[in-house]
């Protein structure tokens, strides 16, 4: 069944001097760090980091589609609200970061993933995580 | 006058160490580091990176879209083709990259960029950079 | 008057998915910008960086010194206790990483820093920073 | 025997766009990232790191030691002069950052290293890599 949904997840952070590049901004590439690290941390919560290690699986990235709305500066408190979206065999992620002081949208990141066996063959997106998106 | 494109540019890189993530490939995040520096590479190249810093203008990313084709890995040499295009006031970066070796295509990165003056405006694209899309 | 010392500052976090290198544990060079990152921290709660840049002064990293005791693994809880010393005309940060939960030292970072001017000439550590070290 | 030396061995870089931090400098922890990935130059080189790989040897820094000289900018053209030096069943590595235009030294870096076995326990430096520091 496709386009099923989960919740949505929540990571917050916030911006750190070493991100910044010469223009005194968090630099393009670092969204996606920041991406990243937002679903190891819903991979973590769901308690499926270690049965996903344990059988081989990985999961990776073939596309990111990054919209740059406003910069994110030092010190700037970070909200990245996640929710994931099955379609076909792939898992898409919908991350939306936001200021959590002003409430403004600063980027909004869709993120296609597809999981790899331990033959790095694609495969199907573990159950263990579909059964999440109705739980809820 | 819409859709000019300039000629095409070349960046030569191998894939160092410390790009690798704990999947022992180039990290996805990595790809958009690759794709700046043959940005800046261009300008450099061009004679104008000089000329925009001294008139304070910025060249800002408010779009990456980046399609991940084939994993990259440890000392793998990688060429990056670029060719700007003009849209509106935007500036697009159309980047293929490939593995000089065997020749396959790694990823594909459309990145779309906007010019901002010394008092962070949107500002249209510089006519010394407009007037290299016609020289090739 | 020298080896006039700080109190202890702390700054904790947890590691990230993309720190981590080929190895699987966060990559030796990470721990630089966990460090740098509580430093700015400091700077911060002190309010003193609004200070610094309005004054045009820089602090600039002139040595580091980095002992890896413990590995460090995705989601590890770190805390960084750190302590600023004057010592002639540069300030040292002595940060001590250790795991919040086995309470087991992780790193010992010495770092040797100099203040440069708006002209980055090497100058006096502020007054306004070193006034902090007498009040704890 | 303590204190054997290898040969020296060089590598070459620019200094890339997104490495700068917001002093517009090539931050202080890239330095560690450069230094890392000489040393996988020179294990690929001498074509030890397959060997490695197969046998599970990891290499590990155990502790960095930087001293900023001068400061990289964008585009600065860089050599690192690296040699190998053992010491007990410690390897380290005495990388010299040189600006290869100007011939100033930028930075120096000593490592010090230790190979771990398939089971992360530390051992002695490979046979195959001391036998390359009589060879020169």
């Amino acid at each position: 069944m496709d386009n099923m949904r989960s919740k949505k997840y929540y990571f917050k952070f916030q911006a750190r001097g070493y991100e910044l590049d010469s223009y005194g901004h968090v630099n393009n590439a670092v969204y996606l760090n920041y991406t990243e690290q937002s679903r190891w941390q819903i991979f973590n919560e769901l308690g499926l980091l270690d049965q996903f290690m344990a059988s081989g699986l990985k999961i990776v990235v073939i596309e990111n589609h990054v919209k740059y709305i406003r910069q994110i500066k030092l010190f700037d408190e970070v909200e990245i609200e996640t929710q994931m979206e099955k379609s076909a065999h792939f898992l898409l992620f919908k991350h939306v970061l936001s200021n959590t002081k002003t409430k403004k949208t600063l980027s909004k990141v869709m993120v296609k993933t597809v999981f790899l066996d331990e033959n790095d063959k694609a495969c199907d997106i573990p159950e263990s995580l579909l059964e999440t998106f109705t739980e809820a």
